[in-house]
């Protein structure tokens, strides 16, 4: 072998240089984290007995559009659903780790933007950014988010123990997000067949916004802990109510019985579905992307959760047998579905 | 609303009946895993003071190509990759998570194959599975693995930390992976040309084991222990030793004297390399794919190190202005260059 021929890759500003650059962006916060970005792995020092751990992956045209979704709005929505599994378990996020997988159609610009969403979620859910990485995919942008939080053992929440006459309650609102992706589809075909229309979404910020944006429920899991309720199960409600009802039924060996009327929704979202023909409690059955949260409490909570704000007690955890049923406006019982393979 | 339109989707075998039932594969096993697969997230109880976590993305065509990898060693490879990130913080792994992307061009045994590989890895490393996730992507296979691990937080090991007159020390043997991955990129050529034509592998069982399916060094760590010996830097070699050394020596602001000749390299990667007309200490030094472990040692730690097996003293830590060289055979000093972007 000729030793004077160790010739090797020309010197050039390689991927672990962009990712020092680029980890910039997270300075880190939390006592617990103890090695971020730029070794190995990520190294935490848990304050609570139990590590709660979740991974996510995105891709583009499956999970998102970038027609119609700002990378801005992506880092922030990535982070918010990695995020949602964490609460689902009632535990604190505290740290997320990210993979990005960009093409040559994305700039530096581009993942800059990518970034600048992730550290606004990041910040507002005081959450630090442990893991950077950057792969070449072939052309679509895939990123994958892992999740870390923390929670004492005895605060913890599955699926698994809600028992028969327990209230069923949610966070917040639904079909927002699936109502805003409706619209969003439709001025994009719109669009598509003639670039000279204008897209109008007056009057659709709320949708748009739970769509594009959403937030983690961090304030709900504060809240419990502020008065003191410890529910019996709890789930994050990702692909619509029915989905997460079921789960919780499956997991606690239990059925439920829902009330079509106590489902949370904003007149924005009821005008806009009847606007677009789609029956309302359809949508918030089985729409997606609410990133609300589901949980069961016993009845000697009833007082202590009016304490709540955006609160909905829903319906009740009957025995096994009754089955998974939502009650009509005019007192018809329907049986809830399972759904079907979805990405 | 018509109450009685409440239209779900059909009933069918959905995404969670499938993930349930292959969870089959992956019973936990170790005291610390508290929530395995089948919740929002998995939860975990460390009996160390750190937890040590990474994730790595795998996609089609970029990390692996289906024409030569079989799927039963893609599942046993992603695992040892990501493993390999907590080993190179002297961590032991504990939990991995998976999350599989797959298209309609494949089916159920396809997912089954990939899952016994990843089952068997982590069999073989005492590690449990507590995530799985499966998600539709658009053609290619993408895989995504989070590995947990725990770590004393005395044992733990960064990549700062060497000091002058330090040894360098690396496990195993190199350039075998890439070595193996040429061979199969020629023979895929080959068969591209003239289906006809069955590759020939005879004698190069070593170099396509160490590309299909390489061994997570848990034993290394183990030894480490074993013999009281905390290394003052350590990394995982993924991308060659050059890398490896200069990511140690940045972040310790040192520099590094290597020796060519204790490069170490089986016979038959060494002759592979020289049919294949590559030099073999760039193949050494610039070739991925080993996951063996670099780690920085005191002198006083050099007679300890030779009872462990498989460990090579390749070179010593210089003062940082010194930069980062190789010694050739024929004592000519040469610059070691860093690697450009590389997924």
């Amino acid at each position: 072998m000729e030793e004077n021929t160790i010739k090797q890759e020309t010197p050039q500003f390689g991927k672990y240089d962009l990712i020092a650059e680029l980890a910039k962006y997270f300075p880190n916060a939390n006592a617990s984290t103890v090695v971020g970005i730029g070794d190995d792995a990520a190294v935490i020092a848990p304050n609570e007995e139990h590590v709660v751990s979740t991974t996510k992956v995105f891709m583009e045209n499956v999970h998102f559009d970038l027609t119609y979704v700002p990378l801005l709005h992506l880092g922030y929505k990535v982070v918010t659903v990695a995020i949602a599994d964490l609460l689902g378990m009632n535990a604190v996020p505290t740290q997320v780790m990210l993979n990005v997988c960009i093409s040559n159609r994305f700039d530096l610009k581009a993942v800059n933007e990518l970034l600048e969403g992730v550290q606004a979620c990041c910040d507002n859910a005081h959450v630090d950014v442990v893991g950077l990485d950057l792969s070449t995919s072939r052309k679509d942008l895939i990123i994958s988010v892992t999740a870390l939080g923390e929670c004492e053992a005895a605060r913890m929440v599955t699926r698994e123990g809600a028992k028969e006459n327990e209230l069923i309650c949610v966070s917040g609102d639904f079909a927002a997000a699936y109502t805003g992706l409706l619209l969003l589809e439709r001025e994009k075909k719109v669009f598509e067949s003639n670039p000279d229309v204008q897209p109008d979404f007056t009057g659709k910020d709320y949708l748009l916004r739970r769509q594009l944006r959403p937030e983690p429920r961090l304030d709900i899991i504060e809240a419990l802990r502020r008065e003191d309720i410890l529910p019996t199960t709890m789930t994050n409600v990702s692909d619509g109510i029915a989905a997460a009802v079921m789960q919780i039924c499956k997991a606690s060996h239990v059925g439920c019985e829902l009330f079509e009327e106590k489902l949370p929704m904003t007149e924005e979202t009821f005008v806009t579905l009847k606007d677009l023909d789609i029956v309302h409690t359809v949508a918030a059955l089985n729409g997606g992307d609410d990133y609300e949260l589901m949980f069961t409490i016993k009845q000697s909570d009833f007082e202590k959760i009016k304490n709540i704000e955006n609160i909905s007690i829903i319906g009740y955890i009957k025995e096994e047998h009754a089955g998974c049923h939502i009650v009509t406006g005019d007192n018809v019982h329907v049986e809830l579905h399972a759904q079907g393979f979805k990405s």
